[in-house]
């Protein structure tokens, strides 16, 4: 069971109980994986009273801390937020089981029949700064996937962490899952995040989810290897060929649908020979809707009233109705524009051209790349893989929105009938 | 090109000319790749003379450090094993392209057609102690899979390791590759490799081959991902249900037909309820093949002649004639056992029950899980995968036999036809 008082323990000891039950949850039947979910979403409906009065405490220091109307709101459970968790436990319980999955079979001349299963990863480590329904997103997708998890989460959310990871260990525990299959560090240390990143020998992954700095001090002090989730400095480029009515539509879209989050745009970027019809008319459009546009020199000499994007522009992920406007003199010169200055979250194209959509889609070097869509497509329930545990910005073993298969390895099985090698 | 002489060069110049030549090879045409392979594979063969020149220089030098008779012996090149390297390439060349395949489509209701396509990964360094072949295959394997590669080979092979890049590159860039699409540090000096483990903004992905002290070095220094090849500590378990004859003919073959590679058997464990009747007769069938069988102490209540296993020998990688044995009561006290003492390399049982061969290939957490074949077929070209860059003992992105596909990330793409989030 995990220990729910804030007494110190040590990180290595919670790892080595996490191994043990990451061997009896990696032969689990998916039926038991689903029930044990489902107990955990009962266990949270059944006692919202506890969690409330537990989530009181961060919400009262956080008052005290001075923590903003904004924060203390991420910060908050009620009653609605309590019964979307708990909904969000039997979503999860519903998709399909990626563990045990067999693919890839081929026979070989000697009869051996070659191919891969999917097998859970082992022991995950979640880093996470956010509100505490991460507590329940992140433990639920590494359970359902086979996975032990032991969660890290923010300091001014560790009463109500506490309880929700108490409480799915507790419900998973009597319905069939390894005890310690979800765990939480019950300490604000920092020292310890530090001695879990050095368990290499007992942890097989980090997530870290958060900000920047917290993404690099993961990957500078961590021997275990960690699946990144930087930024989304997302871009579009409208091609000469493109329909003017619908790169206006999907820039409209991808820049003012929803402009804090990752998968908006930032960045635009079109074709000089329709510039001087297209930026006029996306910018007039942009400025109605409350947007700053800031526009290198060749947008400028066309639409001299925007003010002036520097280099850093075409870095920065503004989070905000604010974009910066270049325009190229080639789909290669987008391509090279894009490679250099996106941060390879979601990038996309618009155009008429198929030679044009699929160069581009061959050539930039991105998590997604699309072709004639809004970049606020990309998300893992979005492309159908049911949830995410993030998006990740790394090229090995998971890139773009990571779904339950991400959270999976692969090995290989042979199965013979007496095959030697000769 | 490859600066050729031995002059140090920043690495980091040369990982910033490897990208430059990455961004070029991402969209390279099969074709151009190919013929770029064959033209280093017509290179090799007309310069057989500049190759055993400086070859001899190696030779001479390892001769004066008093390297042995083996040593000297896979450190040299003469006209067959130049040969038998341009036919490798020759090899890699004819193999199926994995860079922008595209796979896993699937239409959403929306309209969008949602999947992915293989890339490149961009920059990768290789780091190897071997042979001079490795320099001509690891290359050949980036490069096919549309990746610069930055090689550091053994210092004791460093003319031979120098030309032969210098040849593959020249002989590329002259066939349409970007030139330092294949480069080799052209120094001896250790902090060229400790300068290359901390260039993670520049290189994706570092692949040490080699002892186990160069990968914890590389695992420690490193900031970039790193994917090991640890040990090959093997484990063949002969259930209940086994055909006995079966069982010997497998155990022979894995123990005995190359004792010295990582795919070879090192550990046997014997259901009890059989142990009486067949552990004396392989260990019969072992000692009269040269073998040294060490039992615990259940082996040798059966068989007292052989001599103790400790705990240690469970964990060994002999690569020799030596084999430690153990009696267990059950397939799951098997599947504990492997799961604590092998190196999660390729083991093997031998059954004719269903129900323990899928319960062993499920709950076996090793790269590579048979069942009723010899370990011995862990292997790329084995598997049909036409060739490997080794054996990966790691659970993210490669595990097992890595081939030109593992050399590949992937990427979402999204066909649309204006869509927008709503």
């Amino acid at each position: 069971m995990t220990d729910n008082s804030n007494t110190p323990r040590h990180v290595a000891d919670m790892a080595r109980q996490a191994r043990a039950a990451a061997a009896g949850l990696a032969v689990l039947k998916p039926e038991t994986k689903n029930r044990a979910l489902e107990a955990m979403a009962d266990k949270f409906t059944a006692s919202i009273d506890a969690i409330k009065a537990a989530n009181e405490k961060d919400l009262a220091a956080g008052r005290e801390k001075g923590l903003n109307a904004a924060m203390l709101d991420r910060l908050a459970l009620n009653d609605k937020r309590i019964a979307a968790m708990a909904q969000a436990l039997r979503q999860v319980a519903a998709l399909d089981d990626p563990a045990g999955e067999i693919y890839d079979m081929k026979t070989r001349p000697n009869g051996l029949r070659v191919g891969r299963m999917r097998a859970p990863i082992g022991v995950i480590g979640i880093i996470y700064e956010s509100r505490p329904n991460v507590t329940a997103d992140a433990g639920a997708l590494c359970v359902k996937s086979g996975n032990a998890v032991i969660l890290r989460g923010g300091s001014e959310a560790i009463h109500s962490n506490t309880i929700l990871a108490r409480l799915m260990d507790e419900a998973g525990a009597s319905a069939g899952l390894p005890p310690d299959s979800v765990q939480l560090i019950p300490t604000t240390d920092r020292s310890a995040v530090l001695e879990m990143l050095k368990l290499n020998a007992l942890i097989d992954l980090i997530i870290p989810r958060g900000g920047k700095s917290l993404i690099e001090m993961v990957v500078r002090e961590s021997t275990i290897p960690v699946i990144k989730h930087y930024d989304g400095n997302c871009y579009i480029f409208v091609d000469e060929s493109a329909d003017p009515d619908m790169a206006e539509t999907i820039i409209m879209n991808a820049k003012c649908q929803r402009p804090g989050v990752c998968n908006a745009m930032e960045s635009l970027l079109v074709h000089e020979s329709i510039a001087s019809e297209f930026a006029p008319r996306i910018i007039k459009r942009l400025i109605e809707s409350g947007v700053e546009v800031r526009g290198d020199e060749a947008a400028r000499r066309i639409v001299p009233e925007i003010n002036a994007a520097t280099e850093e522009d075409f870095r920065t992920e503004y989070l905000d109705l604010i974009l910066s406007l270049g325009v190229v003199p080639s789909l290669d010169a987008a391509i090279g524009w894009i490679n250099n200055f996106s941060s390879h979250h979601t990038d996309s194209i618009i155009t008429r051209d198929h030679d044009n959509a699929m160069r581009f889609l061959t050539a930039v070097d991105s998590s997604c790349v699309f072709v004639n869509a809004s970049t606020r497509f990309s998300d893992g329930g979005e492309f159908g893989m049911g949830c995410e545990i993030g998006i990740s910005t790394d090229k090995l073993h998971a890139r773009g929105p990571m779904g339950l298969r991400e959270l999976t390895t692969s090995k290989f099985i042979v199965f013979g009938d007496g095959q030697i090698r000769t």
